[in-house]
């Protein structure tokens, strides 16, 4: 079971794909999508960038599932806009393949590997290291994160799989 | 030239297809994706259905140029989150067929149509029925908008090339 984790937004995308063997993870790759350009003037062109890479990683792993980290809150209305469609086109992308995407608000991502909802990232980045047995130091905390919220899904997918009818 | 306008949102999402011919402006289909279901648990279900729709309309007509309406502000995060998304996933569609996506703040559609940039959307839509002529009657307000969209588009795309270097 290989399973895309994505942490949205419209400057940084992390991204990871795990394999699930048994219970045993194992990292496959991961990285951040950084869109070329500033401003509103190209936005569209930037969240299309991370569309297509996005496209390109499903296309290449072909993980089976995927997760996206839920958001309710933003500073302000735009963030929340230009947030908001960074994670539209991550599911479009996953929906161009027919990939199930699960949400996971952030409390759950940080309960599920730290214990507690409110663990900052650095927490959530040392737990991603240990359980997929990699040195985190070298990932931005954008894949981190993402990392985290695939793991998150490995743990909850069953349950998922129980109450989800 | 062939062009699509659209008009986002989670709950409706309204879409036309106009033609312009040296400048005569003709409708050629127009409608409202209305995705079923409410709530969080099937979000991202909601608007992988307001993509794949867009998919088919944008492989039927194959326009040449998108207009999105383009928005900075929203009653609060939460509503700006789920726009975000619905806009995402059309700036996705269309960056599938590779259809260059042109942004429009509501301000500018009002005034390419009514001339004035705090028109309400009856006016708009008003004047949308006058230069497709056709009866806008029977189209919901989200299907004015989006037409709107790409009546403005058909105006300022001159503009645009002159400038947009």
């Amino acid at each position: 079971m290989r399973i895309l984790g994505i942490d949205p937004g419209s400057a940084f995308t992390g991204w990871g794909i795990i394999e699930d063997k048994s219970g045993m993870l194992k990292l496959l790759d991961c990285g951040v999508i950084r869109p070329k350009g500033k401003g509103k003037e190209n936005f569209a062109e930037r969240i299309s960038f991370i569309y297509k890479t996005l496209l390109e990683i499903i296309a290449y792993y072909q993980p089976e599932e995927s997760a996206i980290e839920q958001v309710f809150t933003a500073k302000n209305a735009l963030t929340a806009l230009k947030l908001g469609q960074a994670r539209g086109v991550a599911v479009a992308a996953c929906a161009n393949f027919d990939i199930p995407v699960f949400d996971y608000a952030p409390t759950s991502v940080k309960k599920a590997l730290v214990g507690v909802g409110r663990a900052d990232k650095e927490q959530v980045a040392f737990m991603v290291g240990k359980i997929l047995g990699v040195n985190i130091k070298q990932f931005r905390l954008d894949t981190t994160d993402a990392l985290a919220i695939a793991v998150c899904h490995s743990s909850m997918r069953k349950f998922y799989a129980l109450t989800r009818k």
